[in-house]
Order: structure tokens, then C-alpha cells, then sequence
């Protein structure tokens, strides 16, 4: 099925926005979306997830990917893997001027633990219900899922 | 980790060449390659897998991609996507007079069926094994699969 950029789904709101070329296509397996940030914008706080590969592809501007070994600033053709289970926690800033671009590739599981270690918060998700606990198990908010799990 | 694109492991050969970004960073729960076509280049004959989720991201270039439903030509910033399971077998070529490169992601599967209805064959992916088969069920061709299963 071809996606045209035209049309693909929009969503998000500045400065982070998200074109959701998955979800137009009847993809499940995995999330595939293109998302900018506008100067000044950044992706959701550190994480990593246990169960959950992610790949980050720049496609225009400059990224800076905050990691656990520090700071890299990405260009258009550099990349980020964040393999399921590594205790990297990363999140994504636009420190430029300009906009910047890129797509964001994450499986998608019905079960997996999120850590979040700014915060000490850990997001549950097991099938349609999520929670986030405190690291000593404290339930501080939980839900249903919306569809697709763990998205949007 | 970050994956520089001067750096990423680069294979097969013009008119069709990858970037192995996602082997390069660990991951395997799903390949995502850069591949770049040169003008008359294409990808391997038409298919669909039983079991993979696969998308494509067009970076550059225009890329012709032949689905059952007809040819269409894609520029930047569209996208396919096929899901796993729907029959519709589909080749990527390039038949313009520059290069063209674009994103593939695929699941990684241990067991998966991959359909070529232009030979009518049909390839068996179980674990280390694979099989081609006609579509009468008669073996073609068999071996062990390299590391990652199916892939390179």
C-alpha cells in the first residue's frame, strides 16, 4: 500500500509533531513514524524499554540525542539503536535553530516495562492495561490503553 | 548508541547497495537498512511474506514500486507499507536516470513463508533452515540461513 506524503496522518502539536506512516498502512509489528521538533522541542522524557527495539533515522536538520554516556549531536543519515533490554536510557532534543526531521521505528509488544530514570518512574503496559509505578512498586496512576498499545 | 552514517557497514553491490544501520547497532527484533538503487537497479523479484511486516521510506531520488495493484512512483517522504499475511507481492526498481534510496524495515521472524508468484515459488523460513518450494510443494532448493536468519 503506498503512503503518500500529502496525505499521511498528522498529529502531535509544536513543536513536536508526528506523521503516522504505520499506522495509514495496517502495520502492527512495529510503529514506523516521521517526527519533527521544532527548535526548542524535545521527545518525551529519558526512557528505555524492555521489550521494545527502537530506531531513530535523522532525515533532515540537526538531533541531539541525550544518552546515558552523554550527548550526540545527528545529522541527516545518522542513526540511534536502542535494543530492547539495554539500560540506555535516551530522549531527543532540538537544540538548533531550524527544524529538524527524522523517523522513528519502535516494535510493538503487548507487554513491556518502561524505565524512566530522571524521574524513577517505571510505565507497565500488559496488554490494554498500563500503570506507572515509583522504582519501590508505589502505583501512581494506571489506565487502558488506547489502540494502538502504548501510542498516541 | 549512535550509529554515524560514514561509519555504518555498507554491502552488496551497484546497481543495489545497503547500510546495515540496525546490525550495526544491536538490534533484532527488526532490520532497518538504507539501500540505494543506481538507474535500471531493483530489488529482489516480486513477494510478499506471510509473517513480516515490512516498510519503506523514500530519502531520495524517485523509486518505482510494483505492487499487484500497479506501479506507482514515489518521491521523498512517501512511503509503502505491506502487512504481513495480505498477497500483495511487490518489487522496488529504479527507472529513473539518478539514484534512489529509501529506508526498508522488516520484522525478524524464525518462521515465516516468502511468496514469489512471478516463479511461482514459495520460501520456507524455520529457524536456521530455509526451503524453496513450487507452489506443488516440490523442493527446490535448501540450506542453512547465515546470521541474521534471511537476511544478507
Amino acid at each position: 500500500m503506498i503512503i503518500r506524503k500529502a496525505n499521511v496522518r498528522a498529529g502531535g502539536a509544536e513543536p513536536q509533531t508526528w506523521r503516522y506512516y504505520s499506522d495509514d498502512g495496517g502495520l502492527t509489528q512495529f510503529g514506523a513514524y516521521v517526527e519533527t521538533l521544532q527548535p526548542g522541542g524535545g521527545s518525551s522524557e529519558r526512557h528505555w524499554h524492555e521489550q521494545e527495539d527502537e530506531f531513530l533515522l535523522v532525515l533532515a536538520g540537526q538531533v541531539t540525542v541525550i544518552e546515558e554516556s552523554g550527548t550526540s549531536v545527528l545529522e541527516p543519515g545518522d542513526a540511534a539503536c536502542w535494543p530492547a533490554g539495554v539500560a540506555n536510557a535516551h530522549r531527543v532534543v532540538n537544540r538548533s535553530d531550524a527544524p529538524c526531521t527524522y523517523v522513528i521505528v519502535g516494535t510493538r509488544v503487548t507487554h513491556d516495562v518502561c524505565h524512566y530514570p530522571d524521574t524513577g518512574r517505571v510505565l507497565h503496559t500488559e496488554g490494554e492495561q498500563w500503570r506507572i509505578e515509583k522504582t519501590d512498586g508505589t502505583v501512581l496512576k494506571s489506565g487502558r490503553c488506547k489502540s494502538p498499545p502504548g501510542r498516541d
